[in-house]
């Protein structure tokens, strides 16, 4: 069985290595759901002693979803495409009955009396929750323990640091990650995975998930590919949400009409990350794209100073009492964030957040200007670095700013063997067209890769 | 005509002088929505000249409006109880095609596209828009022009100033307000007539209203009886939130059963107020109610503290920016609230702000432990002082803090024959049981009284 998964980490993965693939093969008798989480185990096997990408697996537990799982089908039960895909879950999310520790020592017994809403949902959608990936402490950016499967000296990248890493190597087909800067498509793209931050509007509840700046907290999924992103996704959203897209806004007809932005991403990303970004944006208008070069329409370097005093202030609202009872539970930088954050006036944190909404619709209208219907930009700085960091966020940070939904999906090697990735960004609310749009650039690039 | 409302200002209104009363006439053919909109009119040449309640009376349009009301019930077109009646509505409320300046004169020509939806939901009930009632500048405290009906040299209270002052002397039946702190039972008190601060959490748009501050901001309704409170709330009101309430939490059989608190509301009354209200709870208890005396379930004094935080900062939010710009527009009290809003700590701000809802929770608790369903409370301080002021709102805010619904009603005159008001709160979301039991009380005492 392990032959399925054993040849991850790989950019683009077989289709057995994928949420589609191997759900079309349960739902088909080709295997069985424990077929597929004992691969996944024995990846675990393999990797776990050197990537640390879980708190707690829960094997007994996960076996016995899928045993269930698998007399459902064979009672003609079938819960669609996540029937029997193994999955991760970030821990900082509630899964009933194990403990939701948040990165903190503290917590470590804390056992969840109930999932999460997010949980659930999945669980309803026959997804085998396997256990808690590792996040950083309380989701900031002190190191993890968890390290990158394409090199075990460098960082996962950071919070949902084990929900990356897991996916990359195997160990699960898919996991939950949260976002408040770039906790979600910064360690996918380390990674060599897909990762995605919904819109912010998608009212998924936030029952059950530790929270660390409101305003900017996300939930998403990462998994190897667009599509797996899309099951997911959808797997994690309410139906009638859903379906406001699908009825306003149909499926686009034509090119997909990208805007490159040069000014901000340009200066900051390395060489190597822009070259990258170079050879897919020719694949894919070769391919039939609409790639345009567009300057800023929004001062991003602003937006990051912005996003820093919201982030920094909601903190110190959730964490500032804690520090000052069990100053040991917070490594440095966390502390020293809530430090940061008891230090702005009130009115300082109004406008900052004030112009969240604002800065979303200059974006919309430089979107509008432009004809485009996405922007495509790197997804990260460079490659990931040295485990004594999680990396820079300052390409995701952004759109957790101005909520705008965000997909980023790895495009290749970098000359120093990792993983470079792409972001396509896309409309408020309109997910479900932008995951066709990347779906479509990530098919581009692999034909091309390959 | 005039007779009908001739003989007010008074505590304890005719049948004719009611919402109620008069929609009754009006829907048997007994009087026209033109007769009603007359006899109001007649009082506004009356009391205006001396009482200044309206920044803009749309005496033609709302003949209009009157007719055409008219047109349909001979249709045979009945909109309900509001059909056809008088009401005026805070000049920080938005009226299609009237001016909303908001007690300010760089906007005395800023005419609104369309009306607030509070607005539309009155319309649509079939309320005459008699136009926009005076309000303090951006409703905080800065006196405004209008004076107490009961005596002219009296303040009517703020800053639903207008709304109050015309209601009591029969210009309007009814009136729209917002409160912030104290800014619709206070004046309502202090004019003799009957306000309401519904629960923070009814989801009225405040589309069409200007903010002072956000988190504290309720929109509701002035008039004659609690009953007319009523029929104005539930045509404010969507009509699934009420039927929420009328689902799941029918009407209360058997007595009603008060606590009175005694220590914050105690040390702050005038004598004159506290046997006023003691008179009162005497004849509710005569009458079957139970009443039990209470210690103070919370810290009133910090809420207050508390509230004034979140008003300060939220205040400066909107206004810090126009301050600067246009300093003459901002009469000292208003000023010196934005130059206060500056200072505190988004940190500070946050911890004021988080106590809101834990201060809800610990009045509710207090409810259940003492086996109570309401609090009974005098409605202000004192009678309505002089009109350097718009008086102390130190008994209101606390209910515009939790954002538990209140409704205050006048019980009688003090020795210097200005009426005094009682101030019944209830438990979250239960407007409508609120409103049942304020209106049982206010019959009990206007028995005693006459």
């Amino acid at each position: 069985m392990s032959t399925l998964l054993g040849d991850l980490p790989r950019l683009f993965p077989q289709p057995d290595q994928t949420i589609a693939g191997i759900g079309r093969a349960i739902r088909e008798g080709r295997l069985t759901c424990v077929d597929v989480l004992r691969a996944c185990l024995d990846q675990v096997e393999e990797w776990e002693p050197k990537v640390h990408a879980w708190v707690v697996l829960d094997r007994d537990g996960a076996i016995e979803q899928a045993r269930a799982l698998d007399e459902e089908l064979k009672a003609g039960k079938d819960r669609g495409p996540l029937h029997g895909i193994p999955i991760g879950i970030k821990d900082i999310i509630d899964v009933k009955g194990l403990p939701t520790a948040c990165g903190a020592k503290r917590w470590a017994d804390r056992i969840a009396e109930d999932d999460a809403d997010v949980v659930k949902r999945l669980r309803n959608a026959g997804a085998v929750i396997m256990g808690k990936t590792v996040t950083t402490p309380y989701a900031w950016i002190d190191p993890p323990v968890t390290r990158n499967p394409w090199n075990l000296d460098r960082t996962p990248g950071g919070s949902s640091s084990g929900s990356a890493a897991a996916v990359a190597c195997g160990m699960c087909y898919g996991a939950i990650g949260t976002q408040t800067g770039g906790s979600i498509t910064r360690p996918a793209s380390f990674c060599g995975v897909a990762g995605m931050k919904p819109d912010k509007m998608w009212l998924w509840s936030s029952k059950g998930i530790k929270p660390f700046a409101r305003s900017l907290d996300h939930v998403g999924p990462i998994a190897r590919t667009v599509e797996d992103l899309r099951l997911l996704f959808e797997a994690m959203s309410e139906k009638r949400f859903l379906s406001i897209e699908a009825n306003h806004y149909p499926p686009h007809e034509g090119p997909v009409k990208l805007g490159r932005l040069r000014g901000f991403f340009d200066r900051r990303a390395t060489p190597a990350v822009l070259a990258a970004l170079d050879d897919a944006a020719r694949a894919l208008n070769d391919a039939g794209a609409e790639i345009v070069e567009l300057e800023d329409p929004v001062d991003f370097e602003r937006i990051l100073r912005d996003h820093r005093t919201v982030m920094a202030a909601e903190a110190a609202r959730e964490h500032s009492d804690w520090l000052d009872q069990f100053p040991d539970d917070y490594p440095p930088r966390i502390r020293d964030l809530i430090l940061e954050g008891r230090t702005p006036l009130a009115l300082e944190y109004f406008q900052a957040e004030g112009r969240m909404s604002s800065s979303m619709f200059e974006l919309l209208k430089a979107y509008e200007q432009a004809g485009r219907q996405f922007w495509i930009t790197p997804a990260t700085l460079d490659t990931a670095p040295d485990p004594s960091t999680t990396g820079d966020p300052a390409f995701n940070s952004p759109w957790s700013y101005t909520g705008l939904p965000t997909v980023s999906f790895p495009i290749g090697l970098a000359p120093d063997g990792l993983p470079a990735a792409v972001q396509i960004s896309g409309s408020h609310l309109l997910d479900q067209s932008l995951l066709r749009a990347a779906a479509w650039c990530e098919q581009v690039i692999r034909t091309w890769q390959q």
